[in-house]
């Protein structure tokens, strides 16, 4: 039996990034979506709460970071790293796979800043 | 703001492969494990219990079939569908991002079958 196929380091990342909403959301930033109130309406179902634990978690992890803009009154951005920025690649291998496998195939990400 | 960015079947299928020890299941059938007991050696900390549930759950999704060999005693084996074996493409890209990204790169799955 290989000893290779457990990973901590694999374990930790997709089980980061399949957290409960933690996938919706960096989908959203990657679409464009900035703002705490146009997140949470853009995601059916995510509470202030859980939108604000999983912004702070995904800030702790290197993935986003939160951007203060000094307009009046002062607007808060969250966008993502460039590390979070490079989990394009991993979204974008689970839409292939719904596309193969999957009957109902997922909608396009249309947009991506 | 585009609405593409929620898609429900993009939700569950990454909140499926990322819930608490099923990628790390997922890698372990994609690594030539396939026995119970094996899989449970092979993943330090998992339960038979949270065992025995993820490999039902991967099941339901058809990610999974349940082989009884006609041994003696009875050999029970767990095998990925192709659908399941798929989403190596996803596994890949994770460990694509953590050579990217982390400190740590993540071990090597020497073994695919």
């Amino acid at each position: 039996m290989p000893e290779e196929v457990f990973c901590e380091h694999y374990q930790r990342a997709i089980e980061l990034i399949g957290g409960r909403w933690t996938g919706v959301i960096i989908r959203a930033l990657l679409g464009g979506v900035h703002r705490f109130s146009d997140l949470k309406a853009a995601i059916p179902g995510l509470s202030d709460r859980m939108l604000a634990e999983r912004l702070r978690e995904l800030e702790a992890e290197g993935l986003t970071r939160r951007e203060v803009l000094p307009d009046m009154p002062v607007r808060v951005e969250y966008h993502l790293t460039d590390k979070g920025r490079a989990l394009s690649g991993v979204l974008d291998a689970i839409v292939h796979w719904l596309e193969s496998w999957s009957e109902t195939a997922p909608s396009p990400l249309m947009q991506r800043d």
